[in-house]
């Protein structure tokens, strides 16, 4: 009997190219649990190297389009890029326009190329949970550029977006009055905004709405840039990407890059830790009384709150 | 100097039905913090005395008026009633309706009656966590009927809606085909269902309707019963009241109570402890380095899965 590869074996066939491997690496940490923490935490050291972009914006804003668009430009330069759809509507998520899903099937041919839908995950908290282990997974074996494709509406799907070296926003001239964009969190945590279907009317007045809300924003260091574009012609595409690449200098020049990918690597073992808590107090109510301190909160001999600090008392956070 | 009362002076004064203190510690226990905690659990002994009674629906199902005829029945009885409204357009966090705004007045000048608005606190996931903390501190001080009234959109308000011993969902024959309720969430969540406005045409269809929903859910202990009420008038809500009175009868009969309300301590445990190891891991950034787990994650010298499980292995859940 042939054993299962273990997951160095796994790692090593998946950075060398391997497409089995890596959507086994993949489904693997999907799910918070030790198994793919285990993945996680073998591929760290090789993380930090790709370069992370979301994109996010209203359904029909053309994220799927830009995005086929943006792969395309990246593969010109010959780096392996990977795409991770959050949203179920992308044509990278199954469902599909046709001329996107034609373009996604050249992508699909293409071995520097690696789409994956998180689309099936169904529950939203779990696919704003799974989102960065896929990405740190994607970064440890050598892509080089990540786009996240999210909708944006909801929080957990902004969030999603945010948690990107570089986030970009997608409007378009029929969006409405900008109100949207602001109700929805866009404004403050876009770097980069694309009016897209900028051959439409209306997209001087997109760009100047934007601009005021923007500048309402106060003094910052970064000033979004405001691209239009026509991603079904790839007009724009160019100049669009060129200002992700100011964005991520700046961030570097600044020593923000830093900053920001120290919170997110603490995000992580905050959420590693509450699932691990979880499993933890799960086990404890189930085993029955015991002599644990999650039981003694269940009997109600402790309050929650008195047990939370003792506990955090005795780690050496 | 008078020197300021103690968190137990203040316990002592609002049990004994000092209003102002009453308000100090709501105040105190809305933000999640040490101070909280500590009146929390100084007050925890006296807590599991108060049914809690979650009202939920969509907006305009007449959640507000249906609160207010409870509080006539429960005032009725002689019994001291608390109102914790997480609805900012709820007439109970200072928006109205005329004719509900006059009512809530009367209330006002009742001392049996306490009404909590928590709509100031704006950021809903803030809410979601204060409310529990504020039904708590209203259970320690000697409420025996607590109703929470929160808007049935949003797994947030659902959830904390759902957070109670018994969940009273509120349609109305316009609210439509019934498909809203089931996308909400709320067929999972709810107890007692009302369908308010009953004087108008749709209301058998609207029984019917949540009746088949219902009975898809499959054999369950409790079938939640489907009562017509007429909010305005009041007509309904004396049976309406038995309903929750049977309901707490089946929980306490069936033995359910305890494992619902163990399940709620271990939810603000873990609430506690999240809230904890945020502010120890902005502490430990902020400190720069320094030797801690978190210091070491967010240097990238270890990774955030490997951190939480050596970090979980040395505790004593």
């Amino acid at each position: 009997m042939t054993p299962a590869p273990s997951p160095e074996d796994l790692l090593a066939a998946a950075t060398a190219g391997d497409r089995r491997a890596l959507a086994r690496l993949v489904s693997f940490v999907e799910e918070a649990g030790p198994g793919g923490d285990g993945v996680l935490a073998a591929v760290h050291p090789a993380t930090g190297r790709a370069w992370t972009t979301g994109i996010t914006g209203a359904p029909g804003a053309g994220k799927s389009t830009l995005t086929s668009r943006l792969v395309e430009v990246i593969r010109l330069a010959g780096t392996r890029v990977a795409i991770v759809a959050v949203d179920p509507s992308s044509p990278f998520s199954g469902g599909a326009v046709l001329g996107d899903r034609v373009r996604m099937q050249e992508h699909a041919g293409d071995h520097g190329v690696y789409i994956r839908s998180m689309a099936s995950r169904g529950h939203l908290g779990g696919l704003a949970a799974a989102t960065p282990r896929v990405v740190a997974m994607l970064d440890g074996v050598g892509f080089l550029e990540i786009l996240v494709e999210t909708v944006g509406v909801g929080q957990d799907e902004v969030d999603v977006a945010a948690n990107t070296d570089t986030t970009v926003v997608v409007v378009t001239p029929g969006w409405g009055d900008g109100v949207q964009v602001a109700k929805a969190g866009l404004l403050e945590v876009g770097d980069v905004f694309v009016v897209n279907k900028a051959d439409r009317p209306g997209v001087e007045q997109a760009v100047d709405d934007l601009s005021q809300m923007l500048e309402m924003g106060g003094d910052r260091a970064w000033r979004p840039p405001i691209l239009p574009v026509v991603a079904t012609t790839g007009e724009g595409i160019g100049a669009m990407w060129e200002a992700v690449h100011r964005h991520r200098d700046h961030l570097v020049a600044s020593g923000l890059l830093a900053g920001r990918r120290a919170a997110r690597l603490l995000a992580e073992f905050e959420a590693a830790l509450r699932a691990g808590l979880r499993d933890r107090m799960r086990q404890a109510v189930a085993d029955g009384g015991g002599e644990g301190v999650a039981a003694a909160v269940a009997a109600g001999t402790v309050d929650p709150w008195t047990a939370a600090r003792r506990l955090l008392e005795r780690t050496d956070l």
